[in-house]
Formats: structure tokens, C-alpha cells, sequence
């Protein structure tokens, strides 16, 4: 299942020629949008295709998005920021939208601009039909160096309706999101105003998107934009409410977890959850700091046992209050460390954990009430290799 | 010029054991130090080394240094404690010092116990000569990773003296110092009181140490220990101790970068210079926010003038305030990025500068009198290579 098999949702995509052969040009359209929302990356050098969707966003519903990967049109000037709004003119006039509410996302490399000669020539065929349901396509055109798709769709049963989210993402390197990073876009079909949708959306980016990490690089370009259909009205029950927060925060969950799992040269993903700590801030920055490390990374890409790293990670800031005599160390089900002391074991079970795809930490701080979980990838020859190479 | 070339400081090595075949265990010995300083580690997970030589070092002068380099002796509680004691015990009768006179050090692996049977067995040997000059051999002693010595040596004439800082270093991975990381001991002909020398090396490695990055990982067990022979008077008058921080400064800056080129892996030191930033403390954190950014690591690697990825990293840190508009990036002599707009030019001799061993960025961000240098190196496979199979 896929985001446009919503009622009311719409997405196609074509190759237009930024990239070389692979789909780079699509569209998403919900002509009846009740509320959008969005969270935008904290780069100081935002591209135009994020400034102008902000704006818009911040006082529009927007009903459509024009994206394209292969080039994120940042760090671009003036033509670029042009570029942009004829982007936005152009996709309103297919659609019969008004410019304020069309959206810009673009993803790739930065610095060159957009070659809308050709763009400008696909965008007949990509909205020959603005009624496709073409949503895996979309799923495919929003990649850059990922491997995979990546979509979610979750439903639930709040009252009597069932109630879906269902989201796309992509994102692989340059991936420490603050507010939010990567390019993301879910739709659910609920109806909400924009502040309502904003409060749920920032609270699960929150538990979501901001609690993972590829390599703590923060790009210029990513949004994470979320859209209610308005098919079912749950706003007037704090329960129904509380039920579609957790549908919510749940698909960015599983959606930032499948960024993380294909991080860049990445052969596993880390998952650490970090129990007991001071307080929810000191547990966040613990589990960031653990899953950005990359003496942890490498280690677990050698899959060696090596905790002590991990402790290293642990007690990297400052600001963080801890008790080394009482924080336990687990990889797996495994206690390697505990009370201040290693503990003696057979590391068999530990090595056999390190060698599965998914390796879980576990932090137990034995401190106070703060907990948070935290998803990264391991460290590898691949990522250097992707890096170098890239242009 | 070593630093046992300083009239009263000794020091020698062995191999005891704790590595397969290398030096591993030596002394630096100062019989008549009339003041000495350290800065430290500030992981929360202090190894007993940095807990027993920071007491020592507070209340009192320290006179020698018993160093080992294989075991770091973290993480491994009470008997991890009672080593380091019964070291700097056993040491203090060898000189004839005072227990509290003798700092400890140690460097590697977390989670191992001390071999404590071979370091006795060592020690006999270690101390034969208590005056030993043989400040190379104890500069050899106290590497891991590391593929070269690191050895500074500067002298100045201050008033009719000549003024002389000699220090050695060690580090390679596990390298993003805050307030202090690594080992590191300094030497120097002047006669000053604790706090006076402490002040002056704290200053030093705050321009120097803590603008070094190799892989944000900051370590259990690092000192920078700094300790003054009495020589020379430069105390009563302002002018030669301004001229004495500066020395220091420069000793510490030339040690902090030999460890950056020599980083894990590492096939380039990478020098970024910020000026004109908001305040100091924002310089600070750009220049930081690029040496440590793996995304520019590895284009530096890849020897591609990427500064799409230079652009991304100084906007990183929210908190930091910056117009984009203004913002210029050099690479080498040759502008890539000004007032908001890529510059085109011809990349010939952006890559001939990126081919060198030495690279350096600048960024000018006109807005204010901030700046700051910091020093980092590439990402390489090497990297990888190193710490997936450590252990």
C-alpha cells in the first residue's frame, strides 16, 4: 500500500533528465486538503525550495508539492531562488492551484543550478494526468545515493474509523536531522486545521526523525511535510486525538528507522535505548552521542564487542549528569558492564548479536525517570567510498 | 632536541610487556619542578589515572610522571583504582618522592586490567638510572596508534633569557579534546607558581587542543600535564610572560596539529581559519563544526572541491549567527563561494591545492571580529581499517 491509495491523493513521476536515467520529477497533489505542516531543516543556508515552502506553508494550506532529486538548488543566489518560484508558477497553473499553495522540494547536489530547460520540457508529460495514483513511482523519484524505497503506511481504529497515515521517505548521507531533515511527505485521512496537524507533526518528528542519525551532517534541503485529506474528523476527542499522535509518531518512527538502516556504506542498524537517565534531555543527548560515535559505528561494523567505546560515547558531554558506578551497558541481552565494573562473561551471544543485521543497545542509567531511543547505522569502508567519489 | 635537554628533567622507557613488542612503560622524572599544571579529560567516565594525578596535581607539585601506554585502566572499578595507586606508590619510592608527587598516566584498550605482575617486573629496570635523559625513547613509549613521534621543541629570548618549551604528545583516534585530551607533557625553563603555569596552560589549550579534531570522540584517560623547572624568573614583569604564552601557545598548537596528521587513517591535515564571525565562540564552533564534518573529510579525501559541503557544515549549528548572503569560502587562495552566490572559476588549482598534504579553508563570514583556527584531517578507508579490527 502506498500514500495515494488515500482517497483523494495524487502522485506521479517521471525521468525529466537531472539524473542521468532514474526518475527525478514528481508531483503530489491533494486538490482538498483541510491542513498542512511542516518541519524544516536548521541549516543556516536553507535552499530556496525550503524557504519558499515555509512561507507558504506558514500561512497556506498547501494542496500540491513539486519535487525533484539530483539537484538540491541550494547555495544557488538569486537564479536559484527563482528557479524555485517559476517551479511553484508552473505546477499551480497545471493544477489549477494557487502559487502560495504549491510546495518546492529538491534534493541533490548543491551549488549548481536547476536545468529547468529540461524540467520545463517534462512537465507536460508529468501532468498529462493530475489524477495519477502513481505513488510508488514518487516513492522511487524523492532517492538520491539510497538504496531503497522507503514508505510506511499504518492504519488504526480510532472510534470508528480507520484511520491511516502513510509516508514516503528518503535521505542515506549528510543525515543528522535538527527540526527535521531528509525529504519526507505523509498523508493522513483525518481532518485537522494547519496548528493542530503542526502540533502532532513536530511532537513525532520529535521521537522520530531527530532521534537518528547517519553522520551528523545537517542538510540545507530537507523538509518533512504532513497533509490531512480531512476524510475523518477526530479533533473534537482528546483520546481520538491522543490515538492519532501515536499512529503518527509511529509511521516517523518506522520511516526514520529505514533512513538509518540505509545510511550511506551502512550493513546495520543500530538501535539504542537509553533507560533511567537525569532527565529526557541528558537520555536524548546520550543516545545521540552513542549512535554519532564513530569509534561505536566501527566497532560494530567489525562486530567487536568492544563496550568500552560505548562508554566512551556515554560519557562524552559535559552537561550530561551520570553516576559511572551505576550505569549498566547491554548489547543484546547481555550486561557487559555494571556498578562500575566490567562484568566477566562468555561474549559468544554478545559476538552472535553484533553479527545480525539490527543491534540493540541498551543504557541503563539507573539515575532518574528520562528515557529515549536513538537509531543510527555502522561506520564503513562503503561510506568513505560513496563520499569521495560523489559529484 | 628532545625535552630531557632541559637542565634537571629526566626520563627513559621499556618495553615491560604490555604491548607485544614495543615501548610501553617510561618515567618523566623533574626533581626540583616548582610548579606543575595539567588539563584533563572531562568524559564522565574518568579512567583512575586522570582522578588520582588531578587530586595530586591540585594541592600539590608534581615531580614525575609514570606512564604506560597498551591498557588505558578504564572501566575497570576498584582494582583499576588500586593499581594506579600501588604504580604511583611504587614510583615515589624508586625517586623518593611523596606519593601525591608522582602523576599517572596510561593509554589504550578500556575494560582490561593492568598486567600488573609485568609492569612490576619492569619497574627495577625502568628506574636502574634515575637520571635518565632519554626523552625519544619515553616519546616512543607513549604512543598507540600512532604512526609517527611527536615531539615540539621551541625556545625564545625573553629578557636575557632563553626561554625554552619542549613537549611530547601522543594521539591518533578518540581525538576531540574538550578542555584537554590525549597525553601530552610539556616541559619549560621558568620559574613560576602552580596557578600561574596552570593559567598560562589553560589559555595554550584553548587555542590549541581544543580546535583539534580527528573523530569527535573524546577520551576516558587523557592528560596534558605541563611542568616548569624553576630556570629562569620571567614572572615579575607582564611583558615576559605575555611572551612566554605565546610560546607555550605555539608549542601546544604545533603538538595539536602533528596529532590531527597523524589521525587515524588520515592522509591530509586540514587547517580552516574563520574570520570575521559574529563572536569568538561562533568562529569556534564553525571551524569545529568543518574539520569534524565527515562529509567534507571525504570530499577532501576524494580531492573534490565540494564546498557545497563546506557551505552545509558552517551552517550547521543553529545556535550561530550568520548571513548567507555574506559568507565567503576559499579554498587555498581561489574564492568558491561569495555573497550568496557560487563563484565560477576554473577548479584546476582548487584541485591542485587539494592535492597537497596540507589544506586549508577559509571562511569569512563579515559580520563581526570573531575568528578561530582549528585543525582536523580526511576520512579515509584507513580509518575504517583501523577501528573495525582495534582490539
Amino acid at each position: 500500500m502506498t500514500f495515494t491509495d488515500l482517497d483523494g491523493v495524487f502522485g506521479h513521476a517521471i525521468h525529466c533528465g537531472i539524473k542521468e536515467s532514474a526518475l527525478d520529477l514528481s508531483y503530489i497533489y491533494i486538490p482538498n486538503a483541510v491542513a498542512s505542516a511542516g518541519v524544516y531543516t536548521q541549516n543556516k543556508f536553507l535552499a530556496s525550495s525550503v524557504s519558499f515552502t515555509k512561507k507558504c506553508d506558514k500561512r497556506h494550506t498547501l494542496k500540491a508539492m513539486i519535487i525533484n532529486s539530483g539537484n538540491a538548488n541550494a547555495a544557488t543566489g538569486k537564479q536559484g531562488e527563482k528557479n524555485t518560484k517559476r517551479l511553484a508558477q508552473l505546477t499551480a497553473s497545471y493544477l489549477g492551484l494557487n502559487t502560495v499553495e504549491v510546495g518546492v522540494a529538491a534534493t541533490g547536489i548543491i551549488g549548481k543550478q536547476l536545468p529547468m530547460e529540461c524540467i520545463e520540457k517534462g512537465l507536460p508529460t508529468l501532468f498529462e494526468n493530475i489524477h495519477e495514483k502513481n505513488g510508488e513511482k514518487v516513492t522511487q523519484a524523492i532517492l538520491t545515493t539510497d538504496l531503497v524505497e522507503k514508505s510506511v503506511t499504518k492504519s488504526m481504529k480510532i472510534g470508528k474509523k480507520t484511520i491511516t497515515v502513510s509516508g514516503i521517505t528518503k535521505g542515506s548521507g549528510m543525515m543528522a536531522p535538527n527540526m527535521a531533515t531528509t525529504l519526507a511527505f505523509i498523508v493522513c485521512n483525518v481532518s485537522l486545521n494547519n496548528k493542530q496537524l503542526q502540533r502532532c507533526l513536530s511532537k513525532a518528528v520529535q521521537y522520530s526523525y531527530n532521534m537518528m542519525s547517519v553522520d551528523t551532517d545537517t542538510s540545507t534541503n530537507d523538509m518533512l511535510m504532513c497533509f490531512a485529506t480531512g476524510q475523518y474528523n477526530i479533533s473534537s476527542d482528546k483520546d481520538q486525538m491522543n490515538m492519532f499522535q501515536e499512529l503518527l509518531t509511529e509511521v516517523c518512527i518506522d520511516l526514520a528507522k529505514l533512513i538509518a538502516k540505509d545510511g550511506e556504506g551502512a550493513t546495520k542498524l543500530i538501535s539504542v535505548e537509553v533507560k533511567r537517565a537525569s532527565s529526557y534531555r541528558d537520555a536524548q543527548i546520550i543516545a545521540k552521542n552513542v549512535i554519532d560515535s564513530p569509534l561505536v559505528k566501527t566497532a560494530i561494523h567489525g562486530e567487536d564487542p568492544n563496550w568500552g567505546r560505548i562508554m566512551m560515547a556515554i560519557g562524552k558531554d559535559e552537561s550530561v549528569k551520570l553516576n559511572p558506578n551505576k550505569v549498566s551497558i547491554f548489547i543484546g541481552q547481555q550486561c557487559l558492564f555494571e556498578n562500575g565494573e566490567p562484568i566477566h562473561c562468555d561474549l559468544t551471544n554478545v559476538k552472535k548479536e553484533l553479527a545480525n543485521n539490527d543491534v540493540n543497545i541498551i543504557i541503563d542509567c539507573a539515575l532518574g525517570k528520562g528515557q529515549a531511543k536513538g537509531w543510527g547505522c555502522d561506520l564503513t569502508k562503503g561510506y568513505i567510498e560513496i563520499n569521495t567519489e560523489y559529484n
